[in-house]
């Protein structure tokens, strides 16, 4: 049993302040989540565009002087030939891609998992080439006394995965880029199984099969090898195009579930349920042969990007789960569950 | 100064016997080079294909049962619309990438550098699911004792890069995949480099920009991380399209020099020099602004894949450099010049 909460959405982008002047938030979603003394805090995707000049595109980016990042609009002639939209999320100009909006992570705090508060600032944003065109969905793993929190850089060179480290949730140490492009969805184990940190992560695969979840180990959180492709999309309706992983792994006595996303048919996104084993974490023990949640309610098939539920964030207290998701690239929702029938639902 | 050798190609498909019966070489060629004892080593890239039933397009692979791997065929029908053929390298089946191809790699021996003998039986080929298509274009760096050689692994999984170590060049140890896909052209360093070992890599870039040449630190040879991208193509015929890098990078004491290959306008594919800082390789000092080599000669403007030069195999002997290279991707060619002579070409 899993049930989306009956107020969902839980936070919409008109309750985010815009990060600066002439900027409108377009999306609050896909938070990362962790469990922080008596707070839940999500790591929102906050992103934003810049209202057009009229007969333009605009494109919102960052360039960088020194220390110091600057927003900067790059804009294109909407009559140009050159110029296309792909979908809602991105622009094409002479055959390279841009974002139409500019992501950055923010935070929002609560007590019950339920009612929060988006903080004013962003917490983690662009300051360096390859977050040029924004960071995104963030996911975090408490390990040994510090939160270490990953997310999705994006700029000429791709997209790529960067890795942070925070202990307060104020102060916060950027620790470069440790997936290449093109990689993102990563999810750091809160844990070393047989002497090594490990990790999901979903490279690209450009033509030769569909993109699919990989595993790989580290000595010390910032190199990775070992690289082995461990589940792959199957030839159903949810699963026919993509998958990636989620939220960071929960251990459990029968092993690691996991809940990832498929992107099926009509680029319809649901998510679904593995469990991984426990001392061999790239063994699949099971995994669920229909989606745990999928678009249903008019707040997961309307909006920014529509029929897409995605999730990058869960927390655990007491044995119930807060399942945190984005829905349509625009809000944050919550669906509630517990440990004993996250298994059972295989 | 540096010259094409006059009896260029050194080596050529038809002078290598195949891996097994109805296998015919098209290919050997993208040699790994490296200095052994009193010998040269070549690491070949050996592309095989079968001959096709009359009617059906051929692609040669593999399947592994336990330790165990067999070769396989699979077979589309020419006149399925959902064929069709990419270029002479690559079959395109319901949207899937397939090689026309299997590599694997192969040694050849020289005293002088120059007159090889090509051995008879595949060094390195493929045994795991991550190489069911082939393995490719093998980069050999001698660090403390050992050889080890990087190569590209192709797959339903896309293309990424393994990493195998000899003492001897006959037993062979494979450590995995060392660059998730869709990565190759991994050149190591041979030494470390402010405490840790340094690679150069090309991950694809499939939209947001040209694929460019990135550079990594690993502890171990195994893990890596701290990935940045360091040279990206430029607006000129030779690098329109994308940068790689070659063989391991050389020590001087002006730096590093690593010739790379650049693929320009009608994909014509020519050489590079490029110095890295000495204690700082992911700093350019210097980039030559026109080609070290391109395609002039009939061996590398006709054949498989035309107008295509490709190095990732250089020996420097006693201030002399043999740069090894692949004539369009059928036969391996020399250009002969020295270490100073190199240096003065930017």
């Amino acid at each position: 049993m899993i049930s989306k909460y009956k107020t969902n959405p839980i936070i919409k982008p008109n309750e985010v302040t815009p990060s600066m002047e002439g900027y409108r938030v377009l999306g609050a979603f896909n938070p990362g989540a962790v469990d922080y003394g008596d707070e839940i805090i999500l790591l929102l995707r906050v992103a934003e565009s810049c209202k057009p000049r009229e007969g333009y595109v605009s494109v919102p980016i960052y360039h960088f002087e020194g220390e110091e990042s600057y927003p900067d609009i790059l804009e294109f002639k909407s009559t140009d030939p050159e110029v296309s939209l792909k979908d809602t999320r991105g622009v094409v100009y002479k055959g390279q891609d841009y974002l139409s909006t500019t992501s950055h992570i923010r935070l929002a705090r609560s007590k019950d998992g339920l009612n929060f508060t988006v903080e004013e600032k962003p917490f983690i944003y662009p300051i360096d080439e390859s977050e040029k065109y924004g960071i995104e969905d963030a996911r975090v793993t408490y390990i040994d006394g510090k939160y270490y929190i990953n997310y999705t850089v994006v700029s000429e060179g791709s997209w790529a995965t960067a890795l942070a480290v925070t202990e307060d949730f104020v102060r916060v140490e950027r620790k470069g880029v440790i997936f290449h492009p093109e990689n993102k969805d990563v999810a750091i184990f809160p844990e070393k199984v047989r002497g090594k940190y490990i990790a999901l992560h979903r490279p690209n695969n450009s033509g030769f099969g569909k993109p699919s979840i990989w595993y790989s180990e580290s000595p010390d959180l910032l190199h990775w090898g070992n690289h082995k492709c461990i589940l792959r999309p199957r030839d159903n309706k949810w699963e026919s195009q993509k998958i990636g992983g989620g939220a960071r792994p929960m251990k459990t006595p029968e092993g690691w579930p996991i809940i990832y996303h498929g992107k099926g048919d009509n680029s319809v996104y649901s998510l679904f349920c593995l469990l991984l084993a426990l001392e061999e974490p790239h063994k699949i023990i099971r995994r669920a042969s229909t989606p745990l949640l999928t678009p249903t309610e008019p707040y997961e098939t309307e909006g920014f990007f529509p029929y897409v539920v995605f999730s990058n964030g869960i927390v655990e207290r007491d044995g119930k789960i807060f399942l945190y998701y984005g829905a349509s690239d625009e809000t944050v929702c919550v669906a509630l569950t517990d440990v004993d029938s996250l298994l059972r639902t295989f």
